[in-house]
């Protein structure tokens, strides 16, 4: 039913933007599928067709290797994101997918209690029912100032 | 039936936002019925109950009048820009209209990536049914410092 | 019924931020049941399990003399919020309460038209049904470098 698979994305945006507020990173692979796509690129990638990604993990082994690296990292500056998602359309594709877009907003938050906006941008996902997980989650960036190399998930 | 009604008004606001943030600025005056009315103001102007809008169009000639000035303009720092849409408010007034309240915040990125708060604030919305266009979109911004002269829609 | 508790649960979010962005603050207690709690926090002291909030407030009475003292003190500086609230998660806890978790974001706008993001961060509630009042409301702030001897509640 429409009403209910419309909520039921908002939902799932919403749970994975907590798992990675709450530093619970080691839950962000099982938001994918086993062979679960993730991506993040920027506008201006994106509008020249350009394939060079920022980021590229597939499989949820490769995301358990993004989250490990990123624990046994020097991160000199600990941190904390806080997502806001909006704008939310959903499209189902029939045969088990549904589509969905949203916009999003994250702050990053230092240690020292120093707040920015730290990236917006949009999310493009093809999540597969009824698991609810995503197949792809593509994160594309407004900026192509960026620095994810330590960064944490988008 | 109310929850129905409440997501297709959440889902317009999205559709809205996605096609200004895309740059698909000629399809900003399909968002409104043929005499659909688009206004910016100040919350301080608001206040003080004066009538003087920022900006203020009236009918989809006038709107894509808008639209055309902003392309054919020299822009000397193309920008992109990211909406967010919270706490949406529904209210159906009966006889084919539906009120609409929500917050906005509006993230402005400019070419060297730089983002910046742009603006924020609250559209007051009249929604004709069934088409699902704006009657009246009014944007009440917080700050009254504002430059909009050469600005995308908000 | 799961779907319209759910956005009964965001129309009541809704509301609160609606209320205090309008400077209706005298209308905020009303958002509480009798006995309501509203506590602010930051993510440093519920991480360490300091009980010691920013700011504590319990029963109607307590957040009326809030609200009471705010407008009787010398605010130099007239300040207005926006609130942004996403990533609504309900969940029913039987017995006429439900639990939610959403994340926010809040920006001031001062009186010379200066925006900047004022505070981020997470509520955590209990609603109280078929009233929809928070029984309590948990504002887990992101930054611990926080001013809100004189501020809005958030």
């Amino acid at each position: 039913m429409e009403i209910e698979l419309r909520l039921r994305v908002e939902e799932l945006h919403a749970r994975y933007a907590h798992a990675l507020d709450s530093d619970e990173l080691e839950r962000w692979p099982e938001f994918f599928t086993p062979n679960g796509r993730y991506r993040i690129t920027t506008a201006e990638n994106e509008a020249r067709g350009l394939p060079l990604p920022v980021l590229y993990a597939e499989g949820q082994a490769m995301l358990r290797d993004r989250i490990a690296s990123l624990r046994h990292a020097n991160i000199y500056e600990p941190q904390r994101y806080r997502h806001l998602v909006s704008a939310v359309l959903v499209e189902p594709q029939g045969e088990g997918t549904v589509k969905s877009i949203a916009n999003f907003l994250v702050v990053r938050v230092m240690e020292n209690g120093e707040s920015l906006l730290f990236a917006s941008g949009r999310y493009v996902d093809r999540i597969a029912l009824p698991q609810m997980r995503y197949e792809e989650r593509v994160v594309i960036c407004d900026s192509r100032r960026f620095d994810t190399l330590l960064a944490i998930p988008l």
